[in-house]
C-alpha cells in the first residue's frame, strides 16, 4: 500500500479495500504514515464519504488499534451509553445508578471536556476522593460490586483514533459522519460492552446542526455497532438549548441529583427516563414496556438514588455530598440577569451559554486548563417560558469576578424573545434501534 | 489569521482575503504552519478551488516569497518559454536559439526531469562543459553577449512555491488547475521577463487530460501573467502522443540539432515554429506575420543554428557536439521492436513512451536517480502511420541490458494498431493570447 494510492484512489471518490484501511491505521499508529498525508485523506473523506462497508472497517482498525476490554465475566448484561456531547448534559450522571438499580450493568469508559460540552469525569470529580482512574482490575471489580463503574478513557483504548481525532481536529476535519462515527465507534466497541445507547444531539450545541445529518450519523453508528454484534439504538435529542438549567460541573451534579430524587427539569427527566429504558431494556434482556416501568419504579423507589450514593461511595468518594449538596459550597461571585422587557424566550443558543460557563471557569480553553468546578450558569427561563420585566433569567457563579461581563454579553446574545407564546421545543426527535 | 479558520472557510467554498493567502504563505515558508495543515488545505482547494483573485493573490504571495531576477536591463524585451512538461519535449533547445537568431531576448530558468517528462537542463547537460548553474551577475552577462542563456532555476526563487509543491507532490493534491497556475507563474512571474510563453500540454502524457482543463489552465495562466503586466500567451499543444521521435536526453538534443539544420520531424517543428513566432511577437514588438516570416528565415538562413552553437559555447559547453552528433555517442546495447502486424497506428500512450524511457535509463525516479544521457526510444513510427509486418516501430537505447524486456513492454502496450488510416491527430488545439 502506497499512502499516496490510498489519497488519490478516495479524491476520485473510489471505495478503499479493507487492507488498505487497516495497513493505513497500522502505519499511521506507528507514526510510519505522515500526518501531512493523513490531513489530506482526510479532507478526501470530508468531501466524497465513505461506504457503510469502508466505515465498519476503519471502525474496526481503529478499535484493534491497542487494547481491548473485556467483560465476559457480565455476559450479555454489560450496557454503555455515549453522547456526542452537548451543553448541560449531565445524563450519565442520572441515566447509570438508574440502570444499575434495575438490574442492568454499566460498565462506562467517558472523557473529560473540551471546549464549551463538559465531561463527565469531570463532573464526577466534584465529589471528594471520586476516583476515575482505576486499574482494569479494579474497574471490573467495581462493576461487579456495585454494577456500575464510569472512569476516564484510558489511553491505550482505541490509540489510533486518539492520534487520527487530534489531527482532525487542528484541520477542520471533524464534521464528516463517517469520521465522527468510527471515531466514537471505535473506542465504545472497544470498551467492550454487549449493548450500546448513543444519544446525539442536534442542534446548535453539538456537531450535528439540523435533524437529518443527526439521523445520518444516529444510523451509521447503529449499523457500525449491530456490524460488530452490539445491541445498539440511538436517541436523537435536541441541542438547539441546554438540557436542564444548570451548566457547570458541581451545578449539573446538585441538578442531577434533584432528577434522582425524583424533581429536577423535566426536559432532563425525559431524555434521561429514554436512555434508561432503551439500557434496561437491552441489559436485562425485557420488554421495552416492562423496562420503562421498571425505570420508573427505580426512580419513585429512591433505589436509583441509593445506587447513586453507593456508587460514588464504592468508586472513593463522600456521599455525604450527595445527600447535603450544600456542602459543595457556592462559587465566591454570582450576579442575575435580569430580563429588561415582558414577552416569552423564543430561542436560548446552546453553544453561547455552553461558551459563557467556559468564560466563568467551568470549562477548558485548552487540554491543560484547570477548571472550577464550582463556576457555571444557572438557566432559570428556557424557551418558550414567560418572561416579565425584572425577572432573574440567568445566574452566572465565578471565582473570578472579572469574568462576568464577557459572560454576561455571551449570555445575552444567546437569547431571543418573542412577544407571543412560541411552541414548546421538540426535545426528541427520533430513536434509531 | 488563524491557519483553521482559513481551512474551515476553502472547505465551504468561501473565499479567502489578499491577507489571509499573503499571511499562510509567509508562515508557511516560515515553518510556521505545520505540513498537515497546509495539504488539508490544498485538498480543500481541490474540491472547492478559488476565485480569480485568489488565484492572483496566491501567485504574487509566492512570487514575493524570495528572490525575483530583474532584467530591466533589457527593457520589455525579455522573453520567457514555459513547458507543462511532457514526454520528447525538446521544444526549449530549438526555441530558444530561433527567437535569439531573430532579435529576441531569450532570459529562461528551467527545472530537471522528474518521472516520465525530462527536463532542458538535463538535456543540455549532454553537452560537456555546459554550465547550468551561473550566478545572477553570470545570467545577466550570457543574455547581454548572446541574447539567450537558460540556466537552472535558483532555490531562493519562489522558495513558498518550492516547498507546497514538494508537499502536494506527496498529498495527491498536483492536478488542481489554481494549484497548478499559481505554482508555474509565481516562478515565471520571479523569474523577471517582460513576456511569457507557455506551451500547455493536453493529453495522456501530460497533467491535463482533456481540451477543456487545458484551454482552462492556458486562460488561467494568462490571465495572471496580464493582471502582474507581462505580455502572455499560451499553445495548447496535443501530449496524447510524444512530441517528435526521440525521447531521452542526447537523443533529443541530435533530434532538435536537425531541425535546426532545417529538417527534423514536422510535428516537433510546427510546435516549435508557433512558440518562436509568438516569442519573437512580443520580444520584437513586430507584427505576428512579420514574426512568423523572421523565424522561418532564421530556420533556412542556419543563423538559428549558429546561435544554437555559440550559445552552447558560451555557456561553456563544447559546440563541436552540435556540428557533429556522432560525438555524444550510441548507448551500449539497443534493441528493436518489430510490427507483427499490417496496418496503422492508431495510439501511442505518451505517458506509457515516457516511463519506457525512465526505465532505460533515461529519467528519474526520485530526486537523486542519476540519469543516463545516452538512454532512450527512438518512436520510428507514430499514430497514424501505416505499418507493415516486420518493420521498426521503434528503438530502444540503454547501458543496463536487463532493462529491455519492462521497457519493450510498456512500449508495446501504449500502441494501439488499427487496419483501416486513421486520421492525422491534432497537434495545436488553441492559442489562447
Amino acid at each position: 500500500m502506497r499512502m499516496y494510492d490510498v489519497i488519490e484512489k478516495k479524491k476520485h471518490g473510489l471505495e478503499l479495500s479493507r487492507d488498505e484501511i487497516f495497513e493505513m491505521i497500522k502505519l499511521y499508529t506507528a507514526d510510519e504514515i505522515p500526518d501531512y498525508q493523513m490531513s489530506s485523506l482526510m479532507m478526501a473523506i470530508y468531501f466524497k464519504g465513505m461506504t457503510d462497508r469502508e466505515i465498519y472497517d476503519l471502525t474496526e482498525a481503529m478499535m484493534l488499534s491497542g487494547d481491548t476490554v473485556d467483560l465476559s465475566a457480565f455476559g450479555d448484561a454489560s450496557v454503555d451509553k455515549h453522547s456526542t456531547g452537548g451543553v448541560g448534559d449531565k445524563t450519565t450522571l442520572i441515566v447509570a445508578p438508574i440502570v444499575a438499580a434495575c438490574g442492568g450493568i454499566v460498565a462506562k469508559m467517558s472523557g473529560r471536556g473540551l471546549g464549551h460540552t463538559g465531561g463527565t469525569v469531570d463532573k464526577l470529580e466534584s465529589f471528594p476522593g471520586f476516583r476515575t482512574s482505576l486499574t482494569p482490575d479494579e474497574f471490573a471489580a467495581q462493576v461487579g460490586r456495585c454494577s456500575l463503574a464510569v472512569i476516564g478513557q484510558s489511553a491505550d483504548l482505541a490509540p489510533a483514533d486518539k492520534k487520527l481525532y487530534a489531527l482532525r481536529d487542528v484541520t477542520a476535519t471533524v464534521d464528516s459522519i463517517p469520521l465522527i462515527s468510527s471515531s466514537i465507534m471505535s473506542k465504545k466497541l472497544a470498551a467492550g460492552t454487549k449493548s450500546i445507547v448513543l444519544d446525539v444531539k442536534c442542534g446548535r450545541g453539538s456537531f450535528m446542526k439540523t435533524p437529518a445529518d443527526a439521523k445520518k450519523l444516529a444510523e451509521t453508528m447503529v449499523k457500525i455497532g449491530k456490524a460488530h454484534g452490539r445491541r445498539t439504538a440511538a436517541v436523537i435529542t435536541n441541542m438547539d438549548l441546554p438540557l436542564g438549567h444548570a451548566i457547570g460541573n458541581a451545578l449539573e451534579v446538585c441538578e442531577a441529583i434533584e432528577v434522582l430524587n425524583g424533581g429536577g427539569p423535566s426536559d432532563l427527566k425525559t431524555v434521561c427516563l429514554t436512555l434508561a429504558s432503551l439500557m434496561v431494556e437491552f441489559s436485562c434482556k425485557i420488554p421495552s414496556n416492562e423496562a420503562k416501568a421498571r425505570v420508573n419504579d427505580a426512580l419513585i423507589s429512591g433505589k436509583a438514588f441509593e445506587k447513586f450514593c453507593e456508587w460514588i461511595r464504592q468508586q472513593g468518594g463522600d456521599d455525604a455530598y450527595a445527600r447535603d449538596t450544600s456542602l459543595f459550597g457556592k462559587a465566591k461571585y454570582f450576579c442575575d440577569i435580569l430580563s429588561d422587557r415582558d414577552g416569552y424566550i423564543l430561542s436560548c443558543d446552546a453553544e453561547k451559554i455552553g461558551l459563557a460557563a467556559m468564560t466563568l471557569g467551568a470549562g477548558r480553553a485548552t487540554k491543560d486548563s484547570v477548571i472550577d468546578p464550582r463556576a457555571g450558569v444557572i438557566l432559570l427561563k428556557k424557551p418558550s417560558d414567560e418572561v416579565k420585566r425584572g425577572d432573574v433569567i440567568a445566574r452566572l457563579f465565578t471565582e473570578k469576578k472579572d469574568t462576568f461581563d464577557a459572560a454576561r454579553d455571551q449570555i445575552i446574545s444567546a437569547l431571543e424573545f418573542t412577544d407571543t407564546a412560541p411552541e414548546k421545543p421538540t426535545l426528541i426527535h427520533e430513536i434509531i434501534v
